[in-house]
């Protein structure tokens, strides 16, 4: 396996950052500065970003509040312009309208980008940014009508600072508002450029950086970890009379780890196909046109959502899968999962984010029905469907275009179904609001099918495109196969459904994908040893590269605070209870 | 739901315990002495239960070592009888033998209960149990020969003491192995009185206890806490120019809570079954009869397994229904969460539980197909299955005969297409463990599917003998339904391989589900608030009685210790970078 040992260099290109670990204070600092350079005009750009660059100032970007969450159109603090003076007020109306979660408000930043609902002669024009000097650059203490502090502890991430805001009248300049796509004039006209989607555009980034560089460089280290400690770990026996067996030869245990490999690959392989459309668009908007916005506003939704879900349920499957030792601190894995299960719900909530989706899927798939043409991710909605699986054999599960058009088939199916249902339900007299939520279940189906598609395409073309050597493409492949064919068994139900998929032919779905296990197992150490994360980045004491395991686990325990200090209960309540034992035994 | 609010007086008979919060240090302790009490002979129970209840000596209960847990007979720490002395030896052989996790033992303990492999004269006679004394009673110290200590820190339970135990030529004297039902005689030899399986049978009861007093408690108030928090947080504009919603109000956040709080009521009323069946067996065994240990040994441990994996899972959903602030601490659901999650894990990994299941089914099975009765629970496995679902519209679903149906045609059909797989393999040449392995996976669902039928008919069967009022009745009739209907949703699938559920029934059941999470919605706060866990024992500020959780958040939050401490980084290395900024703003 010489040949997937080559990866490594392939892998090391995109993964420059990751290997950094990356877990720097200021993590916010660097939103505010993207927002300054995204929003601002160049003078703004000018004036704001050498101050940031060269922590003059620390920013951070306040958008969150206690009482609002995802939904931006509902954020109460308001930014009202006052013509006399040329400066807006700033204003948290109540405790709900609180800032709360910024990163690095609590006890770090000078400056807010706030976002706030933007009021001219008391009509309400949205949500707008807004720089909101916050603390003292003299001494760092709270400006006056300034109340700002942490939020105390959090899942994982107990010591980030994550901060809360409340603004009583605040009073900044006019040129503090960040003005490229909206502007408020002297005389209280209000211009516009653009699309208001804009305000999120900086959000998207966000999302799609932290797919590559915090959630899938997770999931890979929890699966080096899991894969070497299953290859050290003995457990019962396999065969009678012989030695325990390593348990990575339990098909169990084939069946938690290696789709969790495959996933890495995946959603490895999916980070460039978005960056790179991320970078088209960026490159279309700075030159006026925003007709691709919204796709990539709803492609990067459900992305963030669906690699977030998966990704934390991979690195929690990997942590049980280690078993007890998977609890314990020491195997690094605690602590892995809990760093990435707030990616669930920071940037955006899931359940909210494959909604959005789902809305722009329902809405390309009325315009491509009343014969508009479609971009090119949602062009398949308006397809003919295929009526049924063509696969004869289960080796028919190993061509791409076969488990393709299965994805294909049901996302379209679903969100056709979903579309079907709203409509029916609008015509029989509801709402289009109550129509919508009573099909919201099926929409989120629906909006993770679409997803899924999606990104067992990327991994299908970007292993086709690959000029790697025979022996790599082999196992890439392999990891493709299992990939797709893992998630048709574990939604083999929205597959079943109208028949596209037999249950004859689910069940050679699951022949050879218990095949590809056993395949895999031979290749899964060198395909994780690939990432080449070094000991000291994976800090566990059970996927070290030397398999040491018990004796590091050993050695770590021992140096617990706990071994080092005396038991203070003995003395002064046990002591008296044992010794009168003492007679006794 | 005056009615409902009745449910409270019932639930609290079962839950006297719970209520008590009950995390009192030496857990372990109990089963020390519930292990004495069961294993030991009225000699040894005069002599050591009394010292105990008084904790004139402290017990943990020594049977995890570092390199083996759920395999019992793969226990590498040897006890062996030297006939000289009448003393038996304990050793620990290396490093992977020592005793990891035993509750109590790094810092407390000064007995253990190990758990060794009997040698004598050479001879191995498999696992028994031992009491050695590990610490001075005079001054707490570790006794000669003892290497003790903590493990160090685990996920959520950081100050629990869980410990390590190295043994080098431990004498203890031939009294010392509990000889209830296997003895050594001071000539050497071996006498056995019962099975073999008796040494886990107090495992059997540790599993019990702790689905009812630790796993579905949690769940209780996970639920409490996201349900109540569900009808004051607001988000979005639901109906246009309207007010933003409760969040309890959409579709998906009632698809995500009201099957949990269903869950909560099923495991509930599975908690006294298990218990009345676990003492049943205990009196047979008690009178010398241990027949129905194997049934009873199978069926709580795939109910550990499963109960512990949707709880886990339950609480998870909970956390991440509310969102953000889901992830504070103030929160109170992370602590629940890691609380609940290590249950996957102790006293029995899931994996291994589910297949001892699995084994104990498929043996059932030939035995049924060779015309032996079989036990009660498993009676079904050799029924006539009925070929199709008689559901024609989706009321049918409504009759828990049409659902229970369901349940067990799919286990039925699973456990016997798995044991067919194991058959067939043998037949075409494999041995029986390489045929057992390569079926693992399939046997694991086939496990599962079993005890999910288990479930779904002692929540029937309970409701239909509860003599509750009529309005109580309903409620928990919708969340038997709704319980049933969601398994069958989130495991259509198995449902519909063999077309014993149609795609058009599946449809059905997903209306019918919709509508009962509607109906169940106007429910959800009294169902919950009749579980009456007081503010104190939830201690989460989105889940107190009085809804006011703004309020509390920002309350809770300015208490943190972070906002009441200087930032040392300003005065260090922020304020000269602050300083040169003050001229250019």
């Amino acid at each position: 396996m010489n040949a997937v040992l080559k990866l490594l260099h392939h892998i090391q290109v995109h993964f420059n950052f990751r290997v950094l670990a990356g877990d720097i204070g200021f993590n916010v600092h660097t939103v505010f500065l993207n927002c300054i350079n995204e929003l601002g005009t160049d003078e703004q750009i000018a004036k704001w970003v050498p101050l940031a660059q060269n922590y003059n100032i620390i920013g951070t970007y306040a958008q969150t509040e206690l009482g609002h969450g995802t939904y931006l159109r509902g954020l109460e603090t308001t930014a009202t312009f006052d013509m006399s003076t040329q400066e807006f007020l700033i204003n948290t109306p109540k405790i709900s309208a609180m800032k709360w979660w910024p990163g690095d408000l609590g006890r770090s930043a000078t400056h807010a980008l706030v976002l706030a609902q933007l009021y001219i002669k008391g009509k309400n024009y949205g949500m707008h940014p807004f720089l909101v000097q916050i603390r003292s650059l003299h001494d760092h203490s709270p400006l006056p009508g300034i109340t700002v502090g942490d939020i105390g502890p959090k899942m994982g991430f107990a010591h980030v600072d994550n901060g809360y805001l409340f603004l009583r009248n605040i009073r900044i300049p006019l040129q503090n508002m960040l003005s490229r796509y909206s502007q408020v004039l002297p005389d209280g006209r209000y211009v516009k450029r653009g699309s208001e989607k804009i305000n999120y555009f900086s959000m998207i980034l966000v999302r799609v950086n932290m797919i590559g560089e915090v959630v899938v460089g997770t999931l890979t280290k929890a699966c080096m970890i899991a894969i070497r400690y299953s290859v050290v770990r003995r457990q019962s026996e396999f065969k009678p009379g012989a030695a325990e067996a390593k348990i990575l030869d339990y098909q169990t245990q084939q069946g938690k780890l290696l789709p969790q490999l495959a996933t890495v690959y995946a959603f490895h392989f999916l980070c460039p196909y978005l960056l790179d459309y991320y970078n088209l668009v960026h490159h279309e908007i700075k030159s006026g046109n925003f007709k691709s916005l919204p796709e990539l506003h709803a492609l990067t939704a459900g992305m963030k959502a669906l690699v977030t879900e998966y990704s934390t349920a991979g690195v929690e499957v990997c942590r049980r899968a280690c078993g007890g030792h998977g609890y314990s601190m020491l195997s690094g894995l605690p602590s892995l999962y809990s760093y990435v299960l707030a990616a669930c719900t920071y940037e955006g909530e899931n359940t909210v984010l494959y909604l959005q989706t789902a809305r722009y899927l329902v809405k390309c798939l009325a315009m491509g029905q009343s014969g508009q043409s479609l971009p090119q991710s949602v062009a398949y909605l308006t397809s003919a469907l295929s009526r049924r699986c063509q696969a004869r054999d289960k080796s028919d599960f190993l061509k791409t275009e076969i488990y393709l058009d299965a994805f294909e088939h049901r996302a379209c199916r679903l969100i056709r179904g979903a579309a079907s249902k709203v409509q029916a339900l609008v015509h029989s007299g509801l709402e289009q609001y109550e129509a919508w939520n009573s099909t919201s279940v099926e929409l989120l189906e629906a909006s993770m099918a679409h997803c899924q598609y999606i990104i067992v395409k990327v991994f299908v073309d970007t292993v086709e495109k690959l000029n790697s050597d025979p022996g790599i493409h082999i196992s890439l492949k392999r990891l493709c196969h299992l990939f797709a064919l893992h998630w048709i068994r574990t939604n083999a139900g929205s597959f079943l459904h109208n028949e596209y998929i037999s249950g004859n032919q689910l069940d050679m779905v699951t022949e050879i994908y218990l095949d590809l296990l056993l395949l895999l197992r031979k290749e899964a150490v060198v395909l994780v040893d690939a990432f080449d994360y070094t000991d000291e980045q994976l800090n566990s004491a059970l996927g070290s590269y030397d398999g040491q395991v018990y004796q590091r686990l050993f050695e770590w325990a021992q140096k617990a605070p706990e071994n080092h200090q005396v038991n203070s209960a003995y003395e002064k309540h046990m002591k008296p209870l044992f010794h009168s034992a003492l007679s006794k035994l």
